[in-house]
């Protein structure tokens, strides 16, 4: 791994152009806090997959614009140019640019929002940022929720936008009484698998493992962490009665994947007491998302990953030491 | 007081076991700022009275259960000591065990809720006290609150909770012209009662004598302003035309009694000055009550103590100097 | 201009009588910023103005005794002098004097919650400063909003209130397909003023002239500013197809108004680079007040101008300097 990325560093260095791809493929990976171009490359093959095989290739060229417009809208802004080169300023334009097309129609008022929410999120990230460095806690995909809900919720009021995958707005009512038989393994290893693609918006088996191949090529755990914080979610969305077929689509899973890699291998170094911290704040998200399910209902809008933010930001903000200062890892995004 | 505590507080020092219970006790009493063993003592009778009387055995093992995970997730995780010693990772513990079995059915699902969110309110007790440190306010019952209305609202999301106390989400409505007779003394007299036992969510009225006992026990002009605080509130509900019967169950009452108590006597100490303010907080925190019971009505869940902890923050946050430095007292709690 | 300060300076400084009416109208100026007595005279005018036009002459009444109150307030609990007597005690308390009345029919409540109100506003003015001086940014117009909304909302619980303004709580319903006839130029030139007036609740070409003058008396650029963003938010509105009548009453702009001064003129000097943050940060404003209009309709209150609020805040935080530190404006705003 070192010396592959010592030759893309060296032509990386020379070229402008290479550059900017580069920046772009990491800002592809911190959506789940890698600092690789590599992981970044196989998040693109596994949107890229994901969007044609279910028939929404405009969300792939959604998440290439965002990507590219949240970048540019840095450079534009003056953020900290070691900032915008780790991808720090991307991971929020990307997935604006796979959300926004998942629950509106491609017309021209998506592609403009998609440009203008790419690159408020790059202000709002800023702006989050700072306001959490008072604590040394990350943004987290906070920008991107913020953002995206913005505009979704906006959807409601202007006559222009197109709404096609949004839920209508109802007072919550609990599902009847959970099935009580067990799906099978190979349901149970394809719910896992949509749990991780669903991170960016996507239902699909092949592109979660992708994703867990893109995560394995810049760190073994966060791969790891990733597979396990779906299966816990999993089977905490189980025993506490979540609707099945949501479940089998990834949708109680994929926040749950943000906070065990983050708990567990991007902001600790795993030992066990983190594993275990980590397996808290995974419950814990399970338990925000069917929250948030609820509280956004009158509203019409889905959570993204606010489920993740909020557990991030709780599990965090206490700043427990797990372990000798000089072992600590430094937090990998701003 | 000062003696019995000398002779107990040898008999503690000595014993792990009795040390625990003191803590426990303190961590009782902590709900309304008191760092009292005595106090909690009889606030927890107040609350077995309480639950014997109402038919509501569960909720009296609930507190106990939440007052002790609550506390031994502070040792766990590692809080400071000193903090865990005052009591001060058990009201928020003792809350939510009082509050989940109040709105479940005491099923294995609710127990779990209770040893999982009093583990959850600790974690969330670190993160907005270190959130707050920066402007030196306390976190009030704001990790209670916090943790309940998640797992309330999550239960509309999940079929194997069991939901028997939580209102019907609903819009909201301004009821009818309110009542212009006034209700007689005795009626007054026992909903100021009730008003200062709902801060437990029991409403009983010798409940609510036990608990300005064990209050007196550590302060007496707590004592007086939570009695004050729940004649205000009544007071003031009256005025603004609230439902009568609300008003004599205690529920426009009991986050007013915990705002006079905080400001006029545990976060600065009582002059005239400082009565004004914690009047002026008392009926702001009623109105609050109003609001916030019409903001939640959407999603089907109570307010809990959240008026108060929002009526404490905005009251504290401008950290007004009521009388020299010297003579203030620092805050109870961190 | 600077002459003719003088001269008043002079006999302000003597008189205390006077000093207190230099104050007030600077309070009332300090809804859009400036620091002006001249420009809060205008300000007043354009009140009375379009409170007599449009038959609700309780709403200037509401707005002196507001400004009034919620600047004694700050006396009364010993806010800085040289922040008072800037004004920036007194524009939340004028603004809630404006809404209460505007919402709730003139009864005895009415006036004692705009009273209350008033004072409420100044202790959240104290608040909400000192938590967002952590990161150099002013509380906006963020104190009248909390202050407004949460006796909004408990309009709805009790029955003494007389509601009058309130649009129904409902779920959010996206209009039908927008005009595509575009409006007149006098039509669109009347929206424009209106806009600007609806900073102070009040929908009256007039006024908003009147307005629009005394910005000019205090800053050019401001009024410029003023002007240019209630013409880019009308623009904004109609391309994502908002309501007509809405826009021609101003109501997709005042937000808008708040954040072109802001941005534009008051938190940064004008140059190139500022123009067109200010730009962005106003079609913001129109996509956060289409957003809130959706967030609060469930609860059956207005935004108020809370899109500005969150649009400055988000836009401010980042802290970009557009400019050498030496040429930068200090906020105006505490």
């Amino acid at each position: 791994m070192a010396e592959q990325k010592n030759t893309w560093a060296h032509r990386v260095e020379k070229c402008h152009f290479l550059r900017w791809i580069d920046t772009l493929l990491r800002g592809a990976a911190q959506v789940m806090f890698q600092d690789s171009a590599w992981c970044g490359l196989f998040f693109l093959l596994g949107i890229g997959w994901g969007a044609w095989e279910e028939g929404i290739p405009e969300v792939a060229l959604g998440a290439v614009l965002g990507l590219f417009v949240g970048t540019l809208a840095a450079h534009i802004l003056g953020a900290p140019s070691e900032d915008i080169r780790k991808g720090l300023h991307g991971y929020n334009g990307i997935l604006v640019g796979c959300a926004l097309p998942t629950f509106f129609g491609a017309n021209t008022v998506c592609w403009v929002l998609v440009v203008a929410g790419s690159f408020f999120s790059t202000v709002i990230m800023l702006a989050v940022s700072r306001f959490l460095r008072t604590w040394k806690v990350s943004a987290m995909t906070g920008p991107f929720v913020f953002t995206t809900w913005f505009i979704l919720l906006a959807s409601y009021n202007f006559a222009r936008f197109k709404m096609t995958g949004l839920p209508h707005p109802s007072f919550p009512i609990q599902p009847a009484e959970a099935a009580a038989v067990l799906p099978g393994i190979e349901v149970l290893a394809r719910a896992v698998l949509k749990g991780v693609s669903q991170v960016f918006l996507i239902g699909n088996e092949v592109t979660g493992l992708l994703f867990l191949v893109g995560l394995a090529c810049s760190s073994l755990p966060a791969s790891i962490f990733a597979w396990c914080g779906s299966a816990v979610a999993i089977a905490t969305a189980a025993f506490l009665g979540a609707d099945e077929r949501a479940v089998a689509e990834g949708l109680y899973q994929f926040s749950a994947v943000l906070t065990a890699i983050g708990l567990g291998s991007a902001f600790y170094s795993p030992n066990w007491r983190v594993i275990l911290y980590a397996l808290l704040g995974t419950v814990f998200t399970v338990i925000a998302q069917g929250a948030l399910n609820v509280a956004l209902s009158p509203l019409g809008i889905p959570t993204l990953t606010f489920p993740f933010v909020i557990a991030a930001w709780l599990f965090l903000l206490p700043n427990l030491q797990f372990m000798p200062e000089s072992h600590r890892t430094t937090s990998p995004s701003a």
